[in-house]
C-alpha cells in the first residue's frame, strides 16, 4: 500500500454516504466571544455531540459496514478502555453483528457499564501481567472474529475524516483546521478531508505537552518512541503515532503545536462558563491551543473539532475545581 | 388590550425575521439513550447555545429591536439579575443603543462582569431597603429611558417564542411541548407558535415543586401568589406568573407538571454524563420531567426546550457533587 492510496477524498466521501443514517450530523458551533477573545472567526465541530459521545464512532461504525454478512455473523473484536471500545460496541449491535472488546480488569465500572449497555460481551485482562494483543489475536483465531483496530486502519480512518468533511460543508471555506492528536485516525481523514476540498487550508494538530510523539516525529521525519505520557488527556496518551497514520500525516500535517494540562483545564472551563459543552480533556485540546494563543500567524477562519465529551459528572467537578 | 390580540403568531414569525442576523438558529438535540429511557422521540431545542446562554436574548433583542431611532439614544432600562440583564445589554449594546441594568449589590462578582462586559452601565441597590421598580421609574423620567421586562411585554414573548417556532420547523410533528415555566413568557410565546402552526399539540409547562404559582393558578382560574420559593431553579422562582402571560397560558397552556430539585440535579447528570450538554437547573426542569415519568398519557414525539445553560463552572461542580 502506497502512501498515497491509504486513504482518499473519495473514500471519506464514500464513507459519509454509508454512515449518514447512523451518526449525528454535529452541529458546528459559533460563539461570538471566542471569536472576540481569539480575533478570528471560530467555527467548533461538536463531536461530542456524536453517538456515544465522540468521533469514534464515525471510524467504527464506517469499518464494519463494509464488512461481509459471514464476516458480520462471526463478530467483531476490539481493545480499548475508551471511546473506541463504546463506538466498536454500539455500531457492531447496529449491524446485526457482536461485538467482544478487551479491556482492562480495573477499567472504571461505568466504563464497562456503558460498553455492556450497547450489547457488547466484555472479557477483562491484567495489564500488568497479560498482552491485550495476544488476547485479541486468540480470539480472531479461535472465533473467527475481525478485530477492529482504535485508528490504524484505512476504513477507520476515513470513517473518522467525515468529521471534517461535514464541517467544511457546513462553514465553508476556512484558513485552518485544528485537530486533537491521538493515534493520529482524525487528523489523517481530516487532513484527508480538508486538503481534498481545499488545497490551501492549514491543518494543525494539536498535542499534549507531555504527549508530543507525533510532533517529534514529523520533525525526525520518522516515528518515534517517547515514554507513556502523563496528561489528563487521556485520549491523546499514545507513545508512538500509527504507522498508517502516519504515513498520511507525514504528508498532509502543516504543523503539531502543544498544549499543557492546564491549558486544557482552562479550555473545559470556558466550555461549561461560556459555551455549554462538556469536553473531555483529549476534546479540548484543540480549543485550548486557540485560547492558549498558540496559533502563528493567526488565521481568520479556523475550525476545530471538538473531538468528544466523555468524561462523566463526577470527574468534571473535579477538574473544574 | 384583549386576550388574543396579546401575541400572535404571525407577531413571532416577524420577530424571528426581525432577530434571525442577531441570534443563533440553536441546534435541535437528538440522543437515542434519551428516546430508550423515555420510550418516546424526544427533540431538544438547546437554547443553551443560544447567545448569552438563554432563550432571553431573543425576547429582549426583539423589543429593543422595535424601538424607534429616539427610544434607542435615550437608552434601554431593566432590572434583573439573572439571563435578561445579559441579554438586554447585549442587545442594546449592538441595536446601538446604551443599557442600565439595574442589579442586587450582592449579586455575584461574575454575573455582574458579564453584564457589565456585554458593555452596559450597572445601578446596584440593597434588595432589602431599596425597591428596584422605584429606581427603574425614577430612570424611565429623569432619562427617558424605555423600561425592557422579562417577560410582561408582546414583543418580548413573541421574540421568547420564536424557539418554538424553529423546534417545530425542524422536529416537524410533535404531540407534546414541553417548556419550563418561570414567569411565563417562554411558554406564552411558544405555545402561541405551537397551537398556531399544530393546533392538537399538547403544551405542558413544567416548574419546580416548590414554585407551583402557575399551576395553582391555572388550577384556579386567576392568578395566585405563593410565597418567594426555594429551589435550586433560580430562573424559576417566580412567586406569582405575570398578567400578560397569565391571560395567554391560561388559554393555551393544557397542563403544568412538577419536578423536585433532586429530579432537576438528575438532568444536570444526565445532561453531562450523555448530553454533553451544560444546563442551568431552570433550564433543564424540562428534561427532568421526562427523565422522572411526569408525562401522562406519554406522547411519541415530544419537543422539549432547554432553556438555558448560565450556572457556572463552581456552582456546576457542585450542584454535580
Amino acid at each position: 500500500m502506497t502512501e498515497t492510496t491509504v486513504v482518499s477524498l473519495q473514500d471519506i466521501r464514500d464513507a459519509a454516504e454509508r454512515i449518514a443514517g447512523a451518526t449525528h450530523r454535529t452541529p458546528v458551533i459559533r460563539s461570538r466571544t471566542l471569536d472576540q477573545l481569539v480575533g478570528a472567526q471560530v467555527f467548533l465541530k461538536a463531536e461530542n455531540l456524536q453517538r456515544i459521545g465522540a468521533f469514534k464512532f464515525r471510524g467504527a461504525y464506517n469499518a464494519i459496514a463494509r464488512l461481509s454478512p459471514e464476516q458480520l455473523s462471526r463478530g467483531i473484536a476490539a481493545y480499548s478502555s475508551g471511546n473506541h471500545a463504546q463506538a466498536v460496541a454500539l455500531a457492531s449491535t447496529e449491524l446485526g453483528s457482536h461485538a467482544v472488546i478487551i479491556m482492562p480488569a480495573d477499567t472504571p465500572a461505568a466504563k464497562l457499564d456503558a460498553v455492556a449497555g450497547y450489547g457488547a460481551e466484555i472479557i477483562t485482562y491484567d495489564r500488568y501481567t497479560e498482552n491485550r494483543e495476544e488476547i485479541g489475536a486468540r480470539l480472531a483465531a479461535d472465533r473467527g472474529m475481525t478485530l477492529i483496530p482504535p485508528y490504524e486502519h484505512p476504513d477507520v480512518m476515513a470513517g473518522q475524516g467525515t468529521a471534517a468533511l461535514e464541517l467544511l460543508e457546513d462553514a465553508g471555506d476556512l484558513d485552518a483546521l485544528v485537530v486533537p492528536v491521538g493515534g493520529g485516525g482524525l487528523i489523517a481523514g481530516s487532513s484527508t478531508a480538508a486538503k481534498g476540498l481545499q488545497p490551501g487550508i492549514r491543518v494543525i494538530g494539536v498535542e499534549p505537552e507531555a504527549g508530543d510523539d507525533t510532533k517529534r516525529s514529523l520533525e525526525a521525519g520518522e516515528r518515534v518512541t517517547i515514554p507513556v505520557p502523563r496528561t489528563i488527556a487521556d485520549g491523546q496518551a499514545a507513545s508512538v503515532p500509527g504507522e498508517l497514520t502516519f504515513s498520511v500525516n507525514r504528508r498532509l500535517v502543516d504543523e503539531i503545536v502543544l498544549v499543557t494540562d492546564d491549558e486544557i483545564r482552562d479550555a473545559l472551563r470556558f466550555g461549561v462558563d461560556r459555551l455549554k459543552l462538556v469536553m473531555e480533556p483529549s476534546g479540548a485540546s484543540g480549543l485550548a491551543a486557540l485560547l492558549a494563543g498558540r496559533l502563528h500567524p493567526a488565521p481568520a477562519r479556523i475550525g476545530v473539532i471538538i473531538s468528544g465529551g466523555n468524561v462523566g459528572a463526577a470527574r468534571l467537578a473535579q477538574l473544574l475545581a
